[in-house]
């Protein structure tokens, strides 16, 4: 940290990425490494945790499947507000982007109102995360022209819920977050406001991860597909016919099976530093 | 690389995330420092290129505006299927997440098509990073549970333009990417479709890069601002009522003045290793 951090406190609200540890990005592990104190949400990598300097505080806040209670949000908001007021530099660690249903606004609202100086570092989303691992492309110019990330944290019949499902059901592209538990209530409601019955739709769990599994199936299908897979939170609902794509890209991982996204641990050993190459060197056009 | 890479050759199609070159995802700056080759987009850090190995071929592909044509893209992907298939490790850099309006999926195709392995890296999309710097929470929980990330390349009124505008009007946070030569055109088509003439709403130039400019106003009147300020491509228009949290957050920013988000070159020496704390030390529950 500079001189300026250890003279006033700083909370940093950085995202970790969509759950492989490298997949943090190089200023957030920086800043994860000289933080005093760590706040971290559940399911983050615990190779994450440990890049956090010898002697700093990590203190678990958040639950699984990111149903935090208003409570607890406040809590959570007061503590950073105290450590860094305490002059401690603090690590605000999310899952994802802090600000794609991480509630990194809130705590930047809350942050700015108590005078705390803080940044949002960003973070890869979980839709790019899943997606890049599962052989979904996102966008694709063939499918639409657009991607809406929605929260599919809430019950669709519920007060609650506010999403507008008849806009919802003309998109190219919708991911749903958080979805593990709605799956079938969400695609109904799709269905009923006029998606077609055959859309493409997966469900991806801990994408990114070791354990990461892709459930696939039209949306009519995918709530009994991915319940008979008993899919478990962290998941994604992707409903596209981008996901249709998907079978094509796979089919080649499959004739070669010692390539594909891979889970490497962050290095042990890696020299930061800047080559002789600079950018003017070897340039040519494309051809 | 890995021995297999070696052997036979590869492409990793790598998000380089939204402009600041240390927003590259650790995993992303390991694939360009160890490639044969760096196939680059225009709007890239230099930072970033620097970081490729003495002796790698670095090109230049696409243009500014990302308004890369049919041909030239075809002509990518045929440079990439003939460079792994010469052994190469192939660093195919692009801006934000490969998968989102990146063409990463079209790529991805032909190489699947040609038999030639590849990888998806992801990386920070444009609208986190953006927002993040701009201070602008990309979702928040009083403004929708929703955002949808869209393509403002194309015209409105052009055929080449298959938005539906009716269901966009009616969606609680939308952010155009590539929407720079645009704004006036897209915002007076969200407010025909119902979207109220006063939703708050921003440009954001050059976002995370030392030159960012943000340009702020309804929906009905961004369009002529951003005119005024000559804003200049790359640029994401960001509609909704989350953009209206930013004011506050901004206020405590001017109070001081010394901190936001740096724009710091990547590590000249940064021991990558992992530190004595293990997860487990140090733990404790929130309060």
């Amino acid at each position: 940290m500079s001189e300026r951090d250890a003279r006033r406190g700083v909370v940093y609200l950085v995202g970790a990425g969509p759950g492989a540890a490298d997949l943090i990005t190089v200023r957030g592990l920086r800043v994860l490494r000289s933080a005093d104190v760590v706040l971290y949400d559940a399911l983050l990598s615990p190779d994450l945790l440990r890049e956090a300097r010898s002697g700093a505080e990590l203190v678990a806040v958040g639950k699984r499947g990111y149903c935090v209670g208003s409570t607890r949000q406040e809590a959570i908001q007061d503590a950073l507000v105290r450590l860094a007021r305490g002059g401690k530099s603090v690590c605000r660690l999310k899952g994802g982007d802090p600000c794609v249903f991480g509630r990194g606004g809130e705590e930047a609202e809350a942050l700015a109102e108590a005078g705390v100086p803080f940044e949002v570092v960003p973070g890869v989303t979980a839709a790019s995360g899943a997606c890049a691992a599962a052989l979904i492309p996102l966008t694709h110019r063939g499918d639409g022209q657009s991607v809406t990330l929605v929260t599919g944290h809430h019950e669709p019949a519920s007060p609650d819920c506010t999403l507008d499902w008849a806009a919802l059901a003309r998109l190219p592209t919708v991911v749903f977050y958080m979805a593990a538990r709605h799956v079938g209530a969400i695609t109904r409601k799709l269905v009923e406001h006029g998606m077609a019955a055959d859309t493409p739709a997966a469900v991806v769990e801990a994408g990114t991860l070791p354990g990461e599994r892709v459930v696939e199936g039209s949306l009519d299908r995918i709530g009994r597909l991915s319940g008979e897979a008993g899919v478990q939170a962290p998941a994604l609902l992707v409903v596209g016919n981008v996901v249709g794509r998907r079978a094509r890209l796979l089919a080649l991982r499959r004739h070669s099976p010692e390539w594909g996204l891979r889970h490497d641990p962050l290095p042990a050993e890696a020299a930061v530093h800047m080559t002789a190459a600079s950018a003017g060197n070897g340039l040519r056009a494309a051809e």
